[in-house]
Order: C-alpha cells, then sequence, then structure tokens
C-alpha cells in the first residue's frame, strides 16, 4: 500500500527550466530571490526601475505593456518591488494614500491584469505584500491599506485567471534588515530572506493560487 | 456574587443622545441605518451626493473638508457610502481599479483621516465595506481590492487615533437587494439591513475600535 498516504518518492511533478520575470530584481529581497531561483535551474530575467536586463516604471501601466513585450513568453512574474510611504497617521496626506496605491498595489494589479494576456497559457504571478496586512505599528496604515488591497485582490484574480495562478509572499521584517527597520517592528518575529525566497519558490514551482503565503 | 460573571442589571453604560453625521443616507443601507440611530434617539444629520442635510462628493478632499466644516462638532460619522465597478477581470482597466480606489476606498480614508481634528475627542467612525474582503466572486476583484484596503486601513488607523476608534461594518448582500444582486452571490447567506444597522449601532454606541463588524 505504498503511497496511499504519502506521495512514492520519486513522483513528484517534474519542473522544467522556466523562464522568469523578476520585477525589483536589484533591492535586498530581489537580490535573494534571483540567487534561489537562479540556483534551481530557472532563466531569470531581471527587470527594475534602475537596472537589471530590462527598465520599467512600474507606476505607469504604458510602461508595463512595454516591459511584457520586451520579455517575451514567460512562465512566470515574480515581483518584489512595491513603494509605500510610512508617516504618523496624523502627518500622511491624501497623496501619501495614492501613493502607496500607485506604487504598491495598482502597480503588481497592472503586472496581472496586463500579464495574463502575454504569460504562459499556465503561467504564474507572484506578489509582495508583507505582515502589515494583518499586523498594525504606528506610522503603517497607508501600508497596511496597501498589504490588504493586494491580498483580498490575489484571492479574487485567482478564481478568474485559472488555469493561470496568482499568489502573494506576505513576510514579517527580514533578518537582514533588522538593523534598519527592526525597531519599527519590536516584538514581531523576524524572517530570514531565504526563508522568503523559499516562499515565492512553492508559488512559481507549485500548484497553488489564490494564496497569501507567509513564509 | 452576583455581578461577578455578568454585569449588573441596570449597568450598562448610559449613552447620550449623541449627533451623528452619516454619509451616503439616501441608499437602501443609509436609509435603514438612519432609521434605526434616529429610532435610538441620536440626532442624525445626512450627507449625499445629490440630497440630505449636507451635500458632499467625497471623491474630492477639498469637498471632505467643506462638510466638516459646516456639519460641526459630532459625535460619531457613521458611511454607507462607496462605489467600486464591477466588470470580468479581463474587462476591468487600471482606471477601473483606480475609480474603485478613490471612490470606496481613499473617499472613506479621507473622512477618518481629515475627521479625526475635526470630530469629538472620543467620537467614532464607522465604514462601510462587504463580504467580498473575504469571499470571492466573478467580476468581483476590484471591489475585493478596494474591502480588503478599507478593513486593513481601519485595524491600522485604530491603533493611532485612540480614543477616537474605527470600525468598518462588512456585511455579505442583503436581503432587500437579493432580487438585483442574488445571483451574484450565488450560495452566500443573506442579511436583513435591521441586522446591518445593528451592527452599526455596536460601532457607534460601544466601545470597539479596529475591528471588521461582520452582521
Amino acid at each position: 500500500m505504498r503511497g496511499k498516504h504519502f506521495p512514492r518518492p520519486g513522483t513528484a511533478p517534474n519542473v522544467d527550466r522556466m523562464k522568469i520575470l523578476l520585477i525589483g530584481a536589484s533591492g535586498t529581497l530581489g537580490t535573494a530571490v534571483h540567487r534561489t531561483l537562479a540556483g534551481r535551474g530557472h532563466e531569470v530575467l531581471t527587470a527594475g526601475r534602475g537596472s537589471g536586463d530590462l527598465r520599467v516604471d512600474l507606476t505607469d501601466p504604458d510602461r508595463i505593456a512595454e516591459l511584457y513585450d520586451r520579455a517575451g513568453l514567460v512562465d512566470a512574474v515574480v515581483s518584489a518591488a512595491g513603494s509605500v510611504p510610512f508617516k504618523p497617521f496624523a502627518e500622511l496626506t491624501a497623496d501619501d494614500y495614492r501613493a502607496g496605491f500607485e506604487g504598491k498595489v495598482l502597480s503588481q494589479v497592472e503586472l496581472v491584469r496586463q500579464g495574463v494576456s502575454k504569460i504562459a497559457e499556465r503561467g504564474s504571478f507572484t506578489l509582495i505584500t508583507g505582515v502589515l496586512g494583518r499586523e498594525q505599528i504606528v506610522t503603517g496604515s497607508a501600508a497596511s491599506l496597501a498589504n490588504g488591497a493586494l491580498e483580498a485582490f490575489v484571492r479574487a484574480a485567482a478564481i478568474e485567471i485559472a488555469p493561470q495562478r496568482v499568489n502573494a509572499v506576505s513576510p514579517t521584517v527580514v533578518t537582514e534588515s533588522l538593523p534598519a527597520y527592526g525597531p519599527l517592528f519590536a516584538g514581531m518575529p523576524a524572517v530570514d530572506l531565504a526563508d522568503v525566497a523559499q516562499a515565492y519558490v512553492r508559488s512559481v514551482e507549485g500548484g497553488l493560487t489564490g494564496q497569501v503565503l507567509i513564509p
């Protein structure tokens, strides 16, 4: 009865070498994700505002269209890019909330919205959100809003884009950033970049969709 | 030992007659909330785009500032207003997502952001979200995004605005709207408007903050 309750050794699906478009490749997180995906044999095409194989300003939907045209057919789109203002509640302006929406939410929504007609038939999207979708810190209300928006979007978009897939990776503060951001996330457990990168692997190589992966 | 495990009868806090600013008062939900709050002895000042004691275009932050100036000091701000596009994923545009953000998210964020310096010291805000923050339907990805954004915002803003309070009411489809919207929400339990209005009462008269109330 081997194989009744557990997969037999050697029966995992073969994941072929994929062509992966990685946005935000030059950041702390993007660098780790790049290293991990390339180390698993995938071809990684990097994109970023100021560096990478392809340049893109994610806040301009027209630039995202150009990005896809230049990238050609890819199997997975992986985002490690998004910016949102952190300020005390009393100092945040309407334009700050708009900036967070354009800089982290709509930019990644557009990667999916435009990407569905451009990437492989069974391709996937992996977006970046963050712990503030479910935890709260002072100065974090625009960030919480952005993460909550994306996580609900991922769950909803998934049911309409199948068999393509979409997930979010939602890390807490990363160990490597504790010197800079530790005080903001006082008392929250940190996560190593290598473990965050593994959540991207789960999303890209696995069959999950509509999930918020917490590494 | 009476009173050890349960409040003694008659010890509930006295909730004085409040002055409540109700946005979106003329809609199906707003009408029910108005009736319920007025029936509990509160003074309800109504506001809406085309009717009410005060007129306001919530998508314009300057108009919200004028609204507060004309309303004077209120004890609670209650919103039953917000609009977001419903379309199949493939038909939604970047501007549709922006319209949902401006029409449901930023409009209500601005009620809180501008309101903290205008309403009573221990006043409250009650926003409207909806079931699509936690459930998904075809055509609902912009709505899910908007509700997820607001619910995360409410949790985050609450920790910074205390002793003022902020909550969201997140109803499923209301019974009274089943003829129009029932097919979209197939298989989801409906909720009576009267019960949704009670969730507003819990938020306004109670001590909760940072909560998503599911009536």
